[in-house]
């Protein structure tokens, strides 16, 4: 399997997460936190306004992953996250999966995981570890 | 806002992840990986039976992190995940979080974050660093 992949190899994908994508992510969550839901108490905290869940934007990672690169068939083992800076309702964010290593004894691939703004800021950033059965 | 806190306070939340929530997730993070929408693949990979995402799983993390431990007003910063072994649809998962470390200076709090299955074997297990503004 993994000879169809290379070092250097990447996706991207965009995406605007709405108030009802924020909405339903809460429901099925439980992560109820106000400065995602509620935009006078977001308005009251350093952002300003509602922010999207850190968790939901990651998200774009592991459907990168298992639609595209490596693609269906793939299982997570590790993902890390370091949450940069806020990602605010229906602003279009762009996740960025790339191949920084593959093993050559199994096919374990190591990704690395950015999400900017549309100014290239970096939103999240982290590593990857997944097997592509 | 630390002072309420110590290290070894921790918080367990159970939870059942249903066929719907897993579709609502698929839905609004985008991945649609037939392991967890498709009896009929899932039957032929090495689950047996369809899977939830571990993100959706990871959730439970920030839910508990945003609601309770520290509580509401809590920023995420980091969140590193290993995923052990897989969550079936309507199999309960305990989550637990627990603080490891909290910071002298600002109140910035390391947290153990793990998920266990009915009977004890641990699911996903990871650490979460987050703020209390």
């Amino acid at each position: 399997m993994q000879d169809n992949f290379k070092v250097g190899d990447f996706i991207e994908w965009k995406k605007t997460f709405t108030l009802v994508d924020v909405q339903k992510f809460a429901e099925i969550s439980g992560d109820v936190n106000p400065v995602h839901l509620d935009a006078d108490f977001a308005a009251s905290t350093q952002f300003g306004q509602p922010i999207v869940h850190g968790m939901l934007v990651a998200s774009l990672f592991s459907a990168i992953i298992a639609n595209e690169l490596p693609g269906p068939g793939t299982i997570y083992l590790h993902q890390s996250l370091d949450f940069k800076a806020p990602v605010y309702h229906n602003s279009e964010v762009m996740a960025r999966v790339e191949i920084i290593h593959i093993r050559a004894d199994k096919p374990i691939f190591e990704l690395s995981t950015i999400c900017r703004n549309a100014d290239g800021k970096i939103l999240i950033e982290g590593k990857a570890i997944v097997i592509k059965k």
